[in-house]
C-alpha cells in the first residue's frame, strides 16, 4: 500500500483546513477578541504537519488509488480532519475529549453539542462550528459520490457515476464532477443565506445557520436553535433547504443541466419527497387533533420536526419528547431512515429500505411460486447480484452496530433510554437523541469521557457508511 | 384451494383438543371444584364444532395439500385452536380478549400472562395453561421440521429432512417422524417431571412445570415462578430442560438413534451452545464483581436468566430489571436471539445470525477482493440461492414488524420502554418485558383490550415465522 501517497493527500486536506481557520480568526479580530490567536495557532499548528506530509513524499508520481488505499484513505483522512478541527476548540478550553467530539460532530453533519450558552459564545467559535459542517457536508457528498460507489460498501455501487465506474482505479475524471458539486453546494449555501436574511436574520446568523442547513448538520449560534428567531418562514425555509440536502446532487445537478426528468422519475427522490409529505401530513392530523391546534400550525411543527430528523440535521424546534408516547416513538424511528444517497443525509437511507421491500415483495411472490424467477429492478434498471447482498449486510450490521453501543454505552452507566438513543442518532449522524441528557433540549456535556469517544467513533462508522471504516478493522487488510 | 380439507384437518385439531379439555376437568372434580362443568361444557362446545368441520367434506379424498393450502392450514389452525382454547379462561371468568390473549400467549409459548394470585387458583385452570404450552410446544415443533421446511419460509428450507422435501407436495411419509418426535417430546417431560419431583415438587407442580420447561413456554403454577421452590437444584434441572427445548429436536433423535456426530458437529448447536455459555459466563463474572456474591450464585442467576430469555421461556427469578442499565440492555437484546430452528424456541433463531454472519464475512471479502467469488456454506453443505434471500426478508420484516407494533401500542398508549419490550417479547415469543407493567414482576392485565389482540397477533406472527401469517394477508395470494 502507497502509504506515504496517502500522508500526501491528508496533508493537502490539512493544509486546506488550516486556511478555513483563517475566517473565524477573522471574526474574533474584528470583534476584538482575543480568541483570534487560538485560531491563528491551530492554523499554523495544522498548516506545519500538514505541510510535512505533503512533502513527505514529494516524489510521488503514481496518480491512481487502490482500492485498499481508497478505504485507508477515506477513514484515515476523517480521522485526521477531525483532530486537528478540534484544536480551535482544545484552545479555547475545552478538553480534548470534548473538543473532538464536537468537531466529530461537526464534520460528519450529526449536530450533537457538549456547549452550552451559544448565545453568549464569541462569534469565531460559532461561526467554527458552522465552517465545519459546510465542510463536513462537502466532504460526504464528495465521498458519497466518488468514494464509496468504487468502494462498493452498503449497496453504494447503485450510484456509480461516469466518475466511479466499475474499474480498479481512481481516476482524474473525478475532477470534473468534484468542480460542479462544489459550485452547486456554494450556491445552495448562498441562496440560503440570502433567504434567512431577507427573513430577518442577522448575515452572521444567516451565513452560519444557511451553512449547518444545507449541510444537513444542525449546530446553531442559538440554544433556542431556530426557534430563537420566532418567525414561521424561516422555518419553511429551514425545511426547503434541508430537504435539499438530503436530495441526490447528482441527479438535481443533472435536473439543472436540463434534465428535469431526471430529477422527477428517480425513484429515490420520489420515495423519499413521498415519504416525507406523507408522514408529515398524518403527524399533523394527528398533532391538530390532539392538542386542537390550527391545522397550519400543526402542518409546520411536525413537517419541521420530521423533516429535522428524516434529513438527519437536527435543528430542535419545540420539544418533541412532551408530546405523546406516539410522537416519541414515531420520532424515535425516524431517527434509522435518513435521506438518500449522495446527498449530505445520514442514516440507512431511502434506497436501502427500497431495495429491501423489493426483496421482501419478491420474497412473497417466490412463497407461493417456488420455480419462477422474479428479476428485481430498482430505477429502471435491473439490480446487479451483489446489490442486494451489500444492502443486506449493511442493515444487519447498522443493527449490530446499534445494538453494541447501545450496550457498551449501559455499561459505562447511562440508563436505557439515553443509551439506545444515543447511539442510534450519532451512528444516524442526527443530532439530538431522546431523555434529559441527549434529548433535544438537553448536552452531551454530562457523558463519562469513554462514552464520547465511543459517540465519536460511532458518528464515524455512521458517516462512512460502516464498511469503508470496519473493513480497516480486519487483520486481513493489512496482510501483503 | 380445498377449504373443505383445510376445515376437515382443523376439526380433527378441535376435537383433540376437546379430549385434552377432560385432563383439567378430572383434575377440578377430584378437587371437588364446581370449575369441572366449565371445562366439560368447553370440551362438548369444541368436540361438536370440530366433529361438524371433520364431516363436512367426509367425501375428500385428496391426501395432499397444494404450498398455498399449507399456508392456510398452518395459520388458521392456530388462530382456531387458540379461539377454542380460550373457552375454559371464559367460562371461569375472564373476559374473552383475555381469556383469547392467556390462551394464544400459552399456546404460542410466549407465557405472558394476565393473571395473578396462581398460588390461590384451582388446579385445573393451571394444568390448563401448561396443557396448552406442551400442546404448542409439540406444535411448533412439527410446523417447524414438517410444515415450515415445505413453505420455505424465512430461510427454513435450510432444514429440509427426509420428510420435507422440495417436491410440491405434502407427503403421508411426514407420518414416521412425526411419531419420533411426540415420543421424544413426551419422553422430556416425563424425565423432566421425574427430576422435579425427586428435587421435592409436588407431582401437580412438577407435571405442570415440566410441560412449560420443556415447552420453553414459562407458564407456572406460583406467582414467585420457580423461585417459590428455593432450590438450587431445581433452577439447574429447568436450565438443563429449557436448553433441551430449544435445541433442534431432529438433530437430538438422529444423535439417540446412534449418530452422536449429528450431535456435535451441528453448526446450530455448536453457535447456540457456544453463545449461550460464553454470554452466561461473561455475565456471571461482571454479576459476582459487581454485586461482590459468591462465583456459583452468580453463576446460577445469570445462566438461569440467560437461558430463560435466549430460550424463550421466560422463567422468572430474580428481577434482573432492577440490576444496573448494562444487565437490563443485554437481557433486551437476548429477547431478539432465541434457540435453534426446529425446537420449541422462538425468537430470530440462531442460524439466521449465523448465516447473517457469513454474509457479512463474505461481504468483506468481495470488498477487497471484488472479482473473487466466495460461495457460502453452512453446516459443510453449500447454501442454496434462495437462503440468504429468504434469512435477509427475515430479518428485515422481523425488525420492521417489532417497529410497527411498538408504534401500535404507543399509539395505544403504552409508554415507549413497555411498547417496545412488549412488541419485542410477544414477536420473540418470550414472555416477559421491560417495565412495571410487562415486567418479569408485573402482568398483561392492565394493557388496554385493543394492546392485547395486537400482542396476540404479534405472537402468532412470531411463532408462525411472520411471512407464514403475513402471506395470507395479500391479496395476490386470495386470487385464483
Amino acid at each position: 500500500m502507497q502509504l506515504r501517497r496517502i500522508l500526501q493527500t491528508i496533508g493537502v486536506s490539512l493544509c486546506a483546513l488550516a486556511c478555513l481557520m483563517l475566517f473565524p480568526a477573522l471574526v474574533d479580530l474584528a470583534d476584538r477578541n482575543a480568541d483570534w490567536q487560538v485560531f491563528i495557532s491551530s492554523a499554523l499548528f495544522t498548516a506545519f504537519l500538514g505541510g510535512l506530509m505533503l512533502v513527505s513524499a514529494i516524489d510521488n508520481t503514481a496518480n491512481e488509488f487502490s482500492l485498499k488505499e481508497g478505504f485507508a484513505l477515506t477513514t484515515l483522512s476523517w480521522v485526521a480532519i477531525a483532530a486537528f478541527s478540534a484544536l480551535p476548540f482544545a484552545g479555547l478550553g475545552l478538553d480534548y475529549t470534548d473538543a473532538y467530539f464536537e468537531a466529530m460532530s461537526g464534520l460528519t453533519t450529526t449536530g450533537s453539542t457538549v456547549l452550552t450558552g451559544l448565545d453568549n459564545l464569541p462569534r469565531g467559535i460559532l461561526l467554527w462550528r458552522s465552517i465545519l459542517q459546510a465542510v463536513g457536508g462537502i466532504g460526504i457528498v464528495v465521498t458519497a459520490i466518488i468514494m464509496l460507489p468504487f468502494l462498493r460498501v452498503g449497496g453504494m455501487q447503485l450510484f456509480h457515476t461516469e466518475s466511479s465506474d466499475r474499474s480498479e482505479k481512481i481516476t482524474p475524471r473525478s475532477g470534473q464532477l468534484f468542480i460542479w458539486i462544489t459550485n452547486f453546494y456554494l450556491a445552495l449555501i448562498l441562496i440560503c443565506t440570502f433567504a434567512y436574511v431577507t427573513l430577518g436574520m442577522t448575515p452572521f446568523d444567516a451565513i452560519c445557520h444557511a451553512m449547518t442547513t444545507v449541510s444537513t448538520g444542525g449546530f446553531s449560534t442559538h440554544d433556542a436553535s431556530l426557534s430563537f428567531f420566532q418567525s414561521d418562514a424561516i422555518l419553511w425555509t429551514a425545511i426547503v433547504f434541508m430537504l435539499l440536502g438530503s436530495l441526490p446532487f447528482v441527479v438535481m445537478i443533472r435536473a439543472l443541466r436540463g434534465q428535469p426528468a431526471a430529477f422527477y422519475n428517480d425513484e429515490q427522490v420520489r420515495g423519499f419527497l413521498g415519504f416525507v409529505v406523507g408522514v408529515s401530513l398524518i403527524f399533523a392530523i394527528w398533532h391538530s387533533e390532539v392538542y386542537n391546534a390550527p391545522f397550519q400550525q400543526s402542518l409546520l411543527t411536525t413537517t419541521f420536526n420530521v423533516v429535522s430528523i428524516i434529513s438527519t440535521t437536527g435543528f430542535a424546534y419545540e420539544d418533541y419528547t412532551q408530546w405523546s408516547q406516539f410522537a416519541v416513538v414515531l420520532i424515535f424511528l425516524l431517527t434509522f431512515v435518513g435521506g438518500c444517497a449522495g446527498s449530505t443525509a445520514g442514516g440507512i437511507k431511502i434506497y436501502r429500505f427500497q431495495v429491501s421491500g423489493l426483496l421482501i415483495k419478491g420474497h412473497f411472490r417466490t412463497l407461493t411460486s417456488p420455480h419462477r424467477v422474479f428479476p428485481l429492478s430498482y430505477n429502471r434498471k435491473r439490480l446487479a447480484d451483489d446489490v442486494p447482498f451489500s444492502i443486506i449486510a449493511f442493515l444487519t450490521t447498522y443493527v449490530a452496530t446499534v445494538a453494541f453501543f447501545t450496550l457498551l454505552l449501559a455499561a459505562l452507566g447511562l440508563d436505557h433510554i439515553t443509551a439506545l438513543s444515543a447511539a442510534a442518532t450519532a451512528i444516524g449522524n442526527v443530532g439530538p437523541g431522546l431523555g434529559d441528557i441527549v434529548g433535544p433540549k438537553g448536552s452531551f456535556a454530562p457523558l463519562p469521557a469513554m462514552a464520547k469517544w465511543a459517540l465519536s467513533a460511532a458518528m464515524l462508522l455512521g458517516r462512512l457508511e460502516l464498511f469503508t471504516v470496519l473493513v480497516l478493522l480486519r487483520p486481513e487488510f493489512w496482510r501483503e
